[in-house]
């Protein structure tokens, strides 16, 4: 099963693709970037543009992301939500569905506890995809640990666990 | 200039298409909606299926929408703003700029002062257009406010006034 983890938003939009779970492989991750300098319109068609050609390429089976987000403020959640539909509605148009898990969940799959810090999900993502360094920028490994937890779940939920 | 304004909603996607300044015309108004049991992503797809289906019938010079939504929380900020990414990424999939304008802006070109009520300004759109009765529900008479108010702002920038 290949997942698409995405981490959303409108300057850095993070993604990372595996497969799994056994073996759980890395397929690519990395940052859909665009410009500050960009109408927002334009800046979101980019990121959609740059979703759509990843998920014809790699043909992920499903989509993972965060649960609803609680940013610091509105206007920082109205931001981060016009990303995030933009990732959802990329996903629905290729006709693919979007699991979504709490950061909790995403915390305890990958590194075995719901408390565990950024610095510790990041080290263990290295040593699950067996990469020589952390993966950067964060964005990107924050859509690297979704797209594990999705891994995780499916694999308990095929074995009747969850 | 034909102008089409958006109030983003997911259950409700408030649209108005108004042609003018002078003579002042209405389009079309209406709402697009989804049923809350379908699944976000499909329904964020249907809300963009049937903003490009507008787009592609009526062929509008511009869209307009309301600044940044100030809500209560933000969870209501996040979904609005996943329902307002849709309708940007419409806008510019078809290659249109969108305006922005303040709540204060809207009431002041439609209704005269920035301080009017809803009723006020929903009463000045039946006058405005020439209708039998104030459009509705709410969320298409906001729509149809945003696109009178952008077709003032245009007709004033093209006088050099603002």
């Amino acid at each position: 099963m290949r997942t698409l983890g995405i981490d959303p938003g409108t300057a850095l939009m993070g993604f990372g693709l595996v497969e799994g779970p056994e073996p759980l492989r890395l397929i690519e991750y990395g940052c859909l970037t665009t410009a500050s300098g960009l109408a927002l319109p334009r800046r979101l068609l980019l990121l959609y543009q740059g979703l759509d050609d990843l998920i014809r390429r790699h043909r992920p089976d499903q989509v993972a992301v965060e649960q609803l987000y609680f940013s610091r403020n509105t206007r920082t959640a109205m931001a981060v939500g016009q990303a995030r539909g933009v990732a959802l509605l990329a996903a629905a148009a290729h006709g693919l569905e979007v699991a979504e898990y709490s950061p909790q969940q995403v915390k305890q799959a990958v590194a075995g506890f719901g408390g565990a810090t950024k610095e510790q999900v990041q080290e263990m993502i290295r040593l699950l995809l067996r990469l020589p360094s952390v993966p950067q920028p964060d964005d990107a490994a924050d859509a690297l640990a979704i797209a594990i937890c999705h891994t995780q779940f499916a694999r308990a939920a095929a074995l009747g666990i969850v």
